[in-house]
């Protein structure tokens, strides 16, 4: 792995673990096993701009994972519910692990890291638009599929936060079932 | 005010604008007045039982304002879109700001701070139950209204990290929607 990859991937996982704020530019350093002035010889914005990276990098990495379960199988709402149950289960099993950073670093950095703020605001809306292209690809109208995705987008993230604050996956099971139930009655038109 | 509600209120707002690791005791000891000595004389547990005391204050103000807007009016569903819309009104009109760090703050510490997790674990807990009350008093069953509440706190959590990442009121007012049609789909027995 090269230089770079190797620090943003540390920077990534210190802010699963303890969040933006926390995570102190040696600590990256010693998490990358890189020498001192190799940081900012790759990232002259230090740790705002690997933070930017590595967020980048996860939004992408887990919109594909995301979006692959929901194109699975003919019926959207049951894709829904078990995109969620499958998130679940893996959260469950890893034990209680955050595993997507951009949702917490968001709602920790919206004030404080305007810089920051927009690079989140680049990938929610990244999610939103691939998210809008596959419900419209299934038949749905485009701007219920907006109001659909961006309502799933929510509802992951803040049962995200719920699992792993109550240590249950019933937040995230129980989000799914509910956004399936939300997207039964939307009309489907015509589908191949 | 007494001073260690001047300690907690300071604690809650530096926490609701940059979150919790990055707030220092001594920005709270400014942002309070109070003198140095005053603030461990109070919280022995220093920062960590201060954010804890902050945090069950905030969240239960904000049950009770949420609980206040779900119980209006004779239609869930209805009640439920207005409290997100009204929810997406008031963050445009503050300027995107925190408006309950609860959730925030909930995951920055779920990994690093098992002490604070199990607090914030609490409020989620009691902002459930005290919900599932609500809505069982409106005739639905006990397990469709423990489900809604569940869902309905995710969506809301998450809406509100996105309506403050996208500086936008559509997360919120969407969610609502999404809510309000799910809510829709659930039975409702005997109404007063």
């Amino acid at each position: 792995m090269q230089t770079d990859q190797r620090i943003s991937l540390a920077m990534a996982e210190l802010m699963r673990r303890q969040g933006y704020a926390a995570t102190g530019i040696k600590q990256v350093i010693e998490a990358a096993g890189v020498p001192n002035g190799s940081l900012y010889h790759h990232f002259p914005g230090g740790k705002s701009e690997i933070a930017g990276v590595a967020l980048r990098t996860m939004g992408a990495a887990y919109a594909e994972l995301v979006g692959g379960l929901l194109a699975d199988g003919d019926d959207l709402p049951a894709a829904i519910e078990q995109a969620f149950a499958s998130a679940a289960t893996d959260i469950e099993s890893i034990g209680w692990v955050n595993m997507c950073p951009v949702g917490t670093i968001a709602g920790e950095v919206a004030e404080a890291e305007p810089a920051l703020r927009e690079v989140v605001a680049d990938i929610f809306t990244s999610w939103i638009d691939e998210g809008v292209e596959l419900v419209v690809r299934r038949g749905y109208r485009a701007d219920d599929a907006r109001e659909l995705v961006t309502a799933l987008v929510a509802a992951l993230e803040g049962a995200f936060v719920m699992a792993r604050t109550l240590r249950s996956g019933e937040p995230l099971r129980g989000a799914g079932r509910a956004m399936a139930a939300y997207a039964s009655t939307l009309p489907v038109g015509v589908r191949r």
